[in-house]
């Protein structure tokens, strides 16, 4: 980071007050009378509806359009465990863009606890205020034992955005690459480079989208995981593939696809040149990719390529996910957040790309033109048409898989 | 309650958007380098700076001026145990008035336990994402082991309003009361029907404030709380009187204070008339008092009373207490609100009602005139003075008790 980059992100977070939210009123309090009802005596009705019928807290409390953003900062961005305290500014940075994006009431919740059992308990007990969970930079594996739990314990969404936010932008980037390409996910070969939270996430939902998993060779540091590799955790050991590549070398020779979330120059001239016809790139280290846009466009121009950057084209954004989902899951009470509801958020993105583009959503996103291409995979964060279109996508399939409470509000068309 | 106030309360609630709070965001996010600046890359800033030194936290974050309000929904108003998620109504608009009283930024959090010590680990485990720490409706005697826990394991203020906030506001109509009397409270023989949180916390600051413990009695609803009574918890233990007075007729008889924190109707004419001259009586229970005023002075009319509600002169009402409490232990770090910010608090209450009042503070309260007399012991609410006096108060209390970590800012004069 830049020195007057990191002078205005400090300045930005002192003022005009320290964070970036406030908690405001949306109910008049001026007079004794309004008081009378905000709190005692008129306070206790609200509160006996909702002892007598839990699900009366969505009429009469805030529940239902809020989502509490929880970490134990053992994965603060790229910067490792910095710690619960040290990751507060990520997340009211991530409540910011709960409202700024979709209109969710969002705060942050630090834990303070490595131990992924007094997360779980801590987590579980206080679920009910909040109309779902956005779980954040826990490393793993303790994160998948931790969703997977707090799943099965809570009856709202709780959705690890680091795996699941990752993976649904991701992996619509990457249809939508493949077909520009003229290939098809079912035949592609894909290397993954990095194997933690976000890579298994990915790789799991590029299977649901119809990648054959022997297709896929994944690896951490010590190389690609193979069958029979010792001391390879549950979590990667479902991408443990029968294979005698054991280099990054040697699983890139001929790769279709190399999606990158490990580190900076990872990804050489040499192994680019190595891979398949037309492939397709996406190094999403953060702040630096595995391989430079041009120094990758300059080594074969058959390329496309997407990094986690908005100064280049093709970013993978997590912000193009997670508002719109939570939206859609909230609006219909949705239980989960399901694979039916990724793949619909995935193919939502998709198709949101190829659609013709308004003047002012131009003007939102800073561009001269937005043609569905190799520059182009992707929709801008900016983009206004991103709510309109992923939330009801998300609610549908939240009402068709049967997670939904509420059926879908007539008419359905979240706006800010 | 009245239908109308209940279907309004519940109208109130429910529009125009569930609840009575929201999230906003207090710096820019309209553009791509806003974003950078709140998120990443340039949140990571912050993020370092908070890790090197855990204090930076309340320079970049929002913790230094959040309170969560927090609650396991034991003893939910006077309606008893409601559950965790019936008492979000209350919690949430305990954050109204945080925010409206002392522009506090406040959060509910709702904690579905019964279980003391998961509630604590809970609790404990949140607490740096906080400045402080307001509990609320926990029942007796849990309240007590809960809070004292609270207190030891965290470096921010707990304070459960329950107990010290109805003790503070109690206390200060009491000083007050006993002035216009004519009587000292080293003297003063006090009734107090009730032996709940309320009712010990009240008790405990009256003896910080020079009531004598034997000249206190204390009753539950097996009576007068007396040396070598059985079943008696630690906490009423600390009111046993060596007495052989043993029902609340023998207890009233001849005292000069009557404090209620019990249920309607329960103090009799009779009881009333066999007080000694000049006496004082706060009917707290709420919404209907241990007497009716009406009733209390036609009875006798060296009376002076108090009640809970606000259609009455005297209004106890909790408000008076802990936004500026908070205020004012907030603005210098304090570790803790303790018993000298508690004094003050009270001796600050007992001041301002003494003072002359400026016009635009009689149409805040809406009354004609406020007299320092019986019919004015303690300030209204809606006095918009109460911020300047009370928050500087506790504050130069934190500060010279040792409690403050930073000092108390130049010129502090805290406003809306």
């Amino acid at each position: 980071m830049s020195e007057q980059l990191k002078q205005d992100a400090l300045d930005y977070h002192a003022l005009p007050t320290p964070g970036k939210i406030s908690v405001e009123l949306t109910t008049p309090a001026a007079t004794q009378h309004d008081l009378a009802l905000a709190y005692s005596p008129g306070v206790a009705a609200p509160c006996r509806e909702i002892a007598a019928d839990q699900d009366a807290a969505y009429r009469y409390t805030g529940k239902g359009n809020l989502v509490a953003v929880i970490s134990n900062g053992t994965a603060v961005l790229g910067l490792g465990n910095l710690g619960a305290l040290a990751s507060k500014p990520v997340m009211e940075g991530k409540a910011l863009l709960f409202k700024r994006f979709a209109g969710i009431n969002s705060i942050d919740i630090e834990v303070e606890t490595e131990d992924a059992d007094e997360f779980i308990a801590t987590v579980e007990r206080i679920a009910s205020t909040f109309g779902g969970i956005n779980l954040e930079d826990i490393k793993a594996p303790e994160c998948f034992e931790i969703e997977a739990a707090l799943i099965e314990r809570c009856d709202i969404p709780v959705f690890h955005d680091d795996q699941h936010g990752t993976a649904i932008v991701t992996a619509a980037g990457l249809v939508n690459a493949l077909e520009i390409q003229g290939k098809r996910i079912e035949d592609a070969v894909v290397t993954c480079l990095g194997a933690g939270a976000a890579a298994i996430a990915c790789m799991r939902l590029l299977v649901s989208l119809g990648a054959r998993r022997e297709n896929i060779y994944m690896l951490d540091r010590r190389g690609v995981i193979f069958q029979g590799r010792e001391g390879v955790n549950t979590y990667k050991q479902e991408f443990a593939n029968d294979t005698d590549k054991r280099s990054l070398a040697d699983a890139i020779n001929g790769a279709d696809v190399f999606i990158g979330l490990s580190g900076a120059d990872l990804l050489s001239q040499e192994m680019l040149l190595s891979m398949a016809d037309r492939p397709v790139v996406f190094a999403c280290s953060n702040p630096d990719p595995e391989i430079k846009p041009e120094l990758a466009l300059a080594t074969r121009d058959d390329l496309i390529i997407a990094t986690g950057r908005s100064d280049y084209p093709n970013q993978v954004n997590n912000v193009l996910g997670f508002p719109f989902i939570f939206r859609g899951a909230l609006d219909v009470r949705a239980s989960a957040i399901n694979e039916e509801m990724k793949v619909a958020a995935v193919r939502a993105l998709c198709e949101l790309t190829r659609e013709p583009v308004e003047p002012e959503v131009l003007v939102a996103c800073n561009v001269e033109s937005l043609a569905f291409g190799r520059d182009y995979i992707i929709p801008k964060p900016m983009d206004s048409r991103l709510l309109g279109r992923l939330a009801p996508a998300v609610a549908r399939a939240a009402v068709e898989s049967g997670v939904a409470r509420v059926a879908l509000p007539e008419g359905y068309a979240p706006t800010l």
